[in-house]
């Protein structure tokens, strides 16, 4: 039988939260399929200048092996509150063995209810809107718990993928894939330096994603904001 | 005057070569814009299940201040022969001040006659064609010879990214835009090792990728793997 995995798109979100770990994954071959899903097939637009089409419905897509769930900023909070994104995820959830997410795809699940108790990640800047779903936040590239499996911000989402692929497939195909994608990496000014990061001062522009993507749902605003 | 940047989508590419670097370069702002420039607006299947759709069309760009060509397999091949899309490359390369590739997109600059006598990269198991185009290949992970900037396979656009980002807007912006992506990066199995590669042992897979990208094309699939 086949194993689907599943990446969730809707507008506005980070292209790169859904179009990394959809390349790593998508080596996998013989058993599994990679398809993105959404609401329907009309191309959407992200939070940068590129357009995102599915390949597949959620009416389509009933019994998943695994759900990826991509971030983002306005567009994911507007996400939060989608009644019909969140019941195809918690349908596909309950008997998937792996629901990840990358970056602030984290508080989707969240507001799924599917984070209640579990230590979880999302982006750097959101981390404290992760207790306000139940969740235990952790600053980590990836972490798993259970069968939750979430990653940091946008690009770690690549890196969630190389594990899940040697979860799935083992870690000579975790390998190929990252071979395949030539993923070694070399930021040119080196990694982020923590310790000269000021998480607090970014709070205005998260506090603003929240307000654009919730405009029109004042209560889960405030729960998320107070 | 809008300094544009000019992402050149095409059938087939692959989605990570250009989502990677955009998701970077987009971060410049005030007068930076970011585009995906193809010839026409319609959402085209890439070589993973997503689909992406352009924001301008050839006719609509015509003076970029950058251009980046991103890469792929059969589809990039194709691209090597399609003259529309070549035309539309040399002209602007020509007024530019930065022509760049990601991954196979430096064959593309090849093609466009882009590469003669220029030190160059690209994914490594194509390397070996670069001398077709009069290119002389290097094992970097990006390299930049005059105004012609060449990454290495996939994942190594968001590496030339940050560099590009660097080169016009200075370091501070692209520790920012690091950052907004939290590019981090932590392979689960560590780096690559290039000791472990048998690079000729992927040859009959890159000799499938061109012979199916230009089954009608004869003349330049001869010299490419001649």
């Amino acid at each position: 039988m086949t194993k689907t995995i599943a990446y969730v798109l809707y507008p506005g979100l980070t292209a790169l939260d859904l179009v990394g770990p959809l390349t790593v994954t998508a080596v996998l071959d013989g058993d599994f399929e990679t398809v993105v899903v959404a609401r329907d097939l009309e191309t959407l637009d992200t939070d940068a200048p590129i357009r995102l089409g599915a390949t597949a419905t959620f009416d389509e897509v009933t019994a998943p092996y695994a759900v990826v769930v991509p971030g983002g900023t306005a567009g994911t909070f507007a996400a939060c509150a989608d009644e019909r994104l969140l019941d195809w995820l918690r349908t596909a959830s309950a008997t998937a063995e792996v629901t990840a997410s990358v970056c602030t795809g984290s508080l989707i699940l969240g507001a799924a209810g599917l984070l209640e108790g579990r230590r979880a990640t999302t982006h750097w800047g959101f981390r404290d809107v992760l207790p306000k779903f139940g969740a235990i936040p952790v600053a980590e590239r990836w972490v798993q718990d259970g069968g939750i499996v979430t990653a940091a911000g946008v690009s770690a989402g690549i890196d969630m993928a190389l594990h899940l692929v040697r979860e799935f497939a083992g870690e000579e195909v975790a390998r190929f894939a990252q071979l395949l994608i030539e993923y070694d990496p070399l930021p040119p000014l080196g990694g982020i330096d923590w310790d000269e990061v000021d998480i607090p001062s970014f709070k205005p522009y998260m506090q603003e994603a929240m307000r654009a993507g919730l405009a029109d749902h004042p209560e889960l605003l405030a729960r998320l904001t107070g």
